[in-house]
């Protein structure tokens, strides 16, 4: 009895220790992301009234190579060298990386790259929390930790979703588990990030799905539609193998530049000339940059996919393909958000096919494809929940949990391990 | 390649595999739970008409202790056999503890005593689900897997939240780790388990929580209720602390009149009247059965605690007694509608004493002092949500984040591991 009532004041403790030393981070890392987000948008403004700046794209890229090379150190692992120095102390995270991973991601933006955010977010996270780390002369065990709050603060306050964040961190590390050591510290970080994010008056964009399940039924008694079920799980399943064919993807155009090219700047301009090629064959540039939004009426974008007609029938294999060679030949920039794309626009397309409502498949795909990628079911459906509201929860688990499954061992994150294999 | 592209059918094979095996045990559990929820409602309104039935609360616990000394064999070990026999297989769970839990926790609450309903329908799920994997000779992994998803379908359908369900019996089995590797398996469980249920009639209690968070601030520029939070922090503390409190008088009480009492019958004779005693000192018998609802209209129950004025100071703590006397003394039945009682009201309390919204802490409680006492906080904010909808997730997070922080490596199940400590 006596030993237990002295945990509690342990618990105080080490909760108010964590909560001192992680608020002044977060809040940094929140401006940051904030001032990343304002960034962002400004170079996809400039890019939709400049049209002409794509075709700077391939210079873009030997600017970036360049930056890398001359000032990167190991930066260029990007999210797998926060994942590998949580995994592993190693030589740090160095804390050139925030500037370097800031300035890039918007470059590429900026000509029109198809990347995302999240890595640039966690990316930063990563590296400010380092620094912390190094100036507050942290122990090993607690310089893991507090690099687990940056991530949750990156992740958190980029998209405006505050507990996916804490649970994304705690899931990303390892397939198959989750394990709470960091789970207040990564919440308190999230939190505090996404409303300073918030408080310099970022808004985040707000999604809707209308569908509402009927209570008519195809089988009397049976409490749930068990056609639209059974479309969520065939859904999930096609998900999962999108995840799991972009990862693959990425990695495989990552690991043939580099065996075939022999000057690396050639790698970044191959692959720039590739995207604005393929943009002019497909005929649209809907699937550059970021895609969340669209200027034109009937461009593709992830808030159109949330629409019937908001997206054409192989507008998720275009966004996967660009996306892969932006990412894969040294362009910077996050997955998910371009997962997201991926997702709802199949997502629409499977609804269309299937005669489903379209706006809860795109709001399954943007999730579940993200889960399959990065292997964190929990923190989709949350992020489903955080996003779209609690009517689908269900679905939302059942296409994500399905998806996870079905993108197998493998991942965007190389430095994942596999805590618990699948089957 | 190769390898990775098989990947995918072999998990393919593994959840069809699954799905044939689960489904049939699901539905069984689901009508099981439906048989034990409407035992139970009749039960509850047959001592409502017929007060004098508490008197008689003695004679049930004498007849509940020889039940399970004749017929038990180890069946007494309750939710612990069933977590026991997940970790480390060893004799099986016994067929019996079906009819046995069933029938005594209907007793239990027919005379009077303070009990709840998920321990009953987790040995349903866990003690039907051995059987069958004894009926199709499963091997021992395989086996493990089975029994985590009766656990899930006895949670998902006694409740009707089935993700909450399936993360429950992911979670409660080692405080600080989620394992993923029964994660669709115990989905399919419980969403069977629960449409099974819901299809014999049963309709779960609807809960609302109708607060609004302002959109004035305390703080310009700070979109967050930082007064409110603070609140919750603090609230959840306390819902960790009462966790806590009941997880130890129950093994106290349970422990000391084990070693006191050489003639076991005594033991329930003995707690018997002391609930009946206290009642009637306290002059209520509002903290008698289920408490879900009351059938007087100011008497205190978990729906009354939603409202202003619902719950009486003191009532968490006369629930918290009268449960662990009711289950540390021989009584049958669950802990979790008891916590549920005790958050809510403690809720409502500690609402009306900083002037916060009464419905937000009767719901933070409900959940909070539950993620406490099990160690199970994703579970429990996920339940939030399946219960109160989505408006309110980070409140959810937090309180429930904090309370199981605050009840230490401490908790009502005796076979929950440690895999992570929580400082």
């Amino acid at each position: 009895k006596a030993i237990n009532s002295v945990e509690q004041f342990l618990i105080a403790k080490h909760l108010l220790y964590w909560t001192v030393i992680i608020v002044p981070v977060s809040v940094i890392i929140g401006l940051l992301v904030a001032l990343f987000l304002w960034l962002l948008e400004l170079a996809t403004e400039t890019r939709w009234a400049n049209m002409w700046l794509i075709f700077l794209l391939p210079l873009a890229g030997i600017l970036i190579t360049f930056l890398y090379k001359a000032l990167g150190k190991n930066s260029d692992a990007g999210n797998n060298l926060v994942m590998d120095e949580i995994h592993k102390p190693g030589g740090g995270i160095p804390a050139r990386m925030t500037p370097l991973i800031l300035f890039t991601t918007v470059i590429t933006h900026l000509f029109g790259g198809s990347a995302g955010r999240e890595g640039t977010a966690v990316q930063m996270g990563g590296s400010i929390s380092s620094l912390f780390a190094k100036s507050y002369k942290l122990k090993q065990e607690d310089r893991r930790i507090l690099l687990m709050g940056g991530m949750a603060a990156g992740f958190g306050a980029v998209f405006g979703t505050p507990v996916t964040g804490a649970i994304f961190a705690l899931e990303v590390l390892a397939i198959g588990r989750i394990k709470y050591d960091a789970l207040i510290p990564c919440l308190i970080a999230s939190v505090v990030a996404d409303v300073t994010c918030s408080a310099c008056g970022i808004l985040h964009t707000q999604y809707s799905i209308n569908f509402i399940s009927s209570n008519e039924h195809l089988i009397p008694f049976i409490p749930i539609d068990v056609l639209l079920l059974l479309k969520v799980i065939i859904a999930g399943v096609l998900f999962g193998f999108t995840g799991f064919l972009f990862a693959e993807l990425t990695r495989f155009i990552k690991d043939k530049s580099n065996l075939y090219f022999t000057r690396k700047w050639l790698i970044p301009v191959t692959g720039a000339i590739l995207v604005v090629g393929i943009s002019y064959l497909i005929g649209s540039f809907d699937y550059l940059g970021l895609g969340v939004t669209n200027p034109h009426k009937d461009g593709v974008s992830i808030v159109s996919a949330f629409s019937p007609g908001g997206a054409m029938y192989f507008s998720w294999f275009f966004k996967l393909v660009l996306t892969a060679i932006t990412l894969g030949m040294g362009f910077k920039g996050g997955e998910v958000t371009p997962l997201f794309f991926i997702g709802a626009t199949l997502g629409n397309t499977l609804a269309v096919l299937t005669g489903s409502p379209v706006d809860l498949f795109a709001g399954l795909g943007f999730i579940a494809v993200f889960a399959a990628a990065t292997n964190t079911p929990l923190a989709c459906t949350m992020m489903g929940i955080e996003l779209f509201g609690t009517e689908h929860t269900l679905y939302f688990a059942i296409a994500c949990f399905t998806a996870y499954y079905f993108s197998g061992n493998s991942g965007i994150y190389g430095s994942q391990r596999v805590a618990v294999n699948k089957f």
